[in-house]
């Protein structure tokens, strides 16, 4: 059983009557109803809850933790990110979305200011798949087309991707690389791009399955178990 | 179910008695008794079988081949390691062994010479994990300790890995990129060092453990389907 | 004093008026004569000279080697191609253009097919920059803009790039992963996608500016002195 | 010219015996007179200085900042240590030694906890080159030997290196990824391993020939300007 929380500052659905039409019940449950299934138990938490639902017992629970966060990102408390950070890297997953790109959890992830360009003009993106191989892209076609989105584009300033697996097109003349993975720790952190709140992309099926085969992806393997600190010799010296 | 072959051009065992001793039924019976399991169809293959065990039919239907060579790389014929080659591309997985770094299907996918320095005297190589998040070191601990190994040393010429899991320490002084994962195509390929004739590795369970965490990395996942050659435009030019 | 061939097949120049009246003296001498500077000394090699240009003193004296082949690309020797292969492991630098994506050094170098999506539309690419901090990128803005380009899609079946310098977008809808390097033993290879025949693409100061700055990235630096072949242990056993 | 500052919390010189012997002037001192030539000039800083010597005017005049520091690691500023952050995200090279593993801006900059083992025996440690092609091991031959180091053992819990250029092998067992390089925003960071402060490490002609190396490597090349933050579409939507 892998154990999912979906994270959700849940601010703009409360706040804008489009988000609210699109997001009744918040992206949070959008997302969770659309990569529940078996095998996969999914949860949620938001930024209003104690601890902002994000407990040492819930992070404890979790093998996988997916972030939303935009208007409010500074009221996320830096211990709540030292303790995501921490599970982290003892081997939770982490699935960040659009905007999260500039939460406090991911930029102390990647040690860069995750930077970049962006526009509200609802134009047309296309994530193309540039690594087919890749589990997460699993049951794509060659790309996945979002006709209504936000364009973020490059300059992205993150660390070189371990594994880039989309890259955007956008009508207006730019491209992102919406799709990269990394290895922190015993854990593994997904950024996926699309998913503005004023557009209805966590409906769309493709959207969905990218995040569930992520969740497959991210979760933790029970891996190898590192050694730390103060050791003796395994030979004679 | 993941259907899995393994390759052994199966000839030391029948010239040595060391290694007859050690593999009486060959190496690819020893190595597929080891990782058949639930859900993990094992077969075998070696080189003086009709076109080398590695008929259409055969590699059509499997999904990740394991490859054991040594003193008859010359004679895999060309025909055969492009068809290998060919379904690699395809999305079937290759777990190459040990003295495989110099079969024609290695290098072939990996374009530089994979030379490196060796030696045969019984050392201890001692396999450090380096990526302890990876799939492919799931369930060990710190490192891998065999006691007598022939030794790999660096320089290793392959292309820097997309991936580096395990990193070989040697009594006599070197140290060996001894997991390395690359994507090629829409397959996955691991190559593994460890495994000399003349030494029981692949009857090392945690050797055995590895090569049977590396068929569940590389069995094909259905991946994306990439479109190629000429193309009409999705949008007005 | 850093040491260019440019090698070009040469062939459209002298069969498309078009191409001719872009390329008078061929492309070969467009590009040299575009990047030679103080500290840069450029030759030129063609197809239908002897071995085609490309004889082992040629070679043992050429620190960076550019390729551009389309038409012709099965009339080159397969033993000049082995022996272009053997000087990049030994250390030369090769920048490859646009369709000599298909050349044969360039897919034994790769281990994959380099297969893509194209289209002859004279459509706009701009090619951006997703990585400010590498060299090859010196001295650009965000984006370097052609009017009028053939287009190449992804997916590009090429190893995933070990830095990704630039990506292109397409007025008609696709993306590419237009700028990637690659070490292949002790030499560099930077694929470089713009370039098509018909366009005067070789004569943009960027796009000259680009390959200038590859050379100098690719020029091999005497680095480290690698060790191959049986070996006596550093460390008593 | 290249403009150089090396770095040291200059602690253990005046606290130790030993260190002061091999150091008396400071190990910043010695790096810096081992690294100066033609075109690069070297200044020196330190934690007592005001601001730790690096105040906006000094690090608005440095290409490349060299940072060796163990004890002190916690007296350094937060303040300094995010305007050394943004410095390297605006281009300025870094270069980390050491026990500088744990020191906030490599933690800040990688983003793990970069945890290692360790032991101090005075054993030997040899640095294999396992990226001959690489500029920061130019001039070099198979390995460096250092008679007597501190050990540092895998697991090191940094990110995936975005190029590995040496691994370390240690008499006790160990290895290590001693070499290992990072692009960070506009800047680029060098990680190199050796240097404990009671052996002679940074006397080695070798370790000096690698500092210098990575100074050239990493110094920032005015490369493209990205852009950040709302944008009009380039193209009609």
């Amino acid at each position: 059983m892998t154990r999912v929380i979906v994270w959700n500052e849940y601010i703009h659905e409360k706040e804008n009557k489009v988000v609210e039409s699109l997001y009744p019940r918040g992206i949070h449950n959008t997302i969770a109803d659309g990569i529940r299934k078996d095998g996969v138990e999914v949860g949620t938490a938001t930024l209003e809850e104690h601890e902002h639902g994000l407990t040492e017992e819930v992070l404890n629970n979790t093998d996988v933790l997916i972030w939303w966060g935009h208007a409010g990102h500074d009221r996320v408390e830096d211990y709540i990110v030292q303790r995501v950070h921490q599970r982290v890297l003892k081997g939770m997953g982490l699935i960040v979305l659009h905007s999260g790109h500039f939460s406090k959890i991911f930029k102390s992830l990647m040690g860069t200011s995750c930077d970049l360009k962006w526009r509200e003009a609802g134009e047309k993106e296309r994530l193309w798949v540039v690594d087919p191989a890749h589990p997460i892209a699993e049951g794509l076609g060659a790309y996945i087309e979002l006709e209504h989105e936000e364009m973020y584009g490059e300059h992205f300033d993150i660390p070189a991707p371990e594994e880039l697996v989309f890259v955007s097109w956008f009508a207006g003349g730019e491209v992102f690389r919406s799709g990269v993975t990394y290895h922190r720790g015993q854990g593994k952190v997904f950024y996926f791009r699309p998913g503005h709140e004023t557009y209805p992309t966590y409906h769309n099926q493709e959207v969905l399955r990218v995040i569930s085969n992520a969740v497959q992806w991210a979760a933790p393997k029970h891996g190898a178990t590192p050694v730390y600190g103060n050791a003796q010799p395994l030979e004679q010296i």
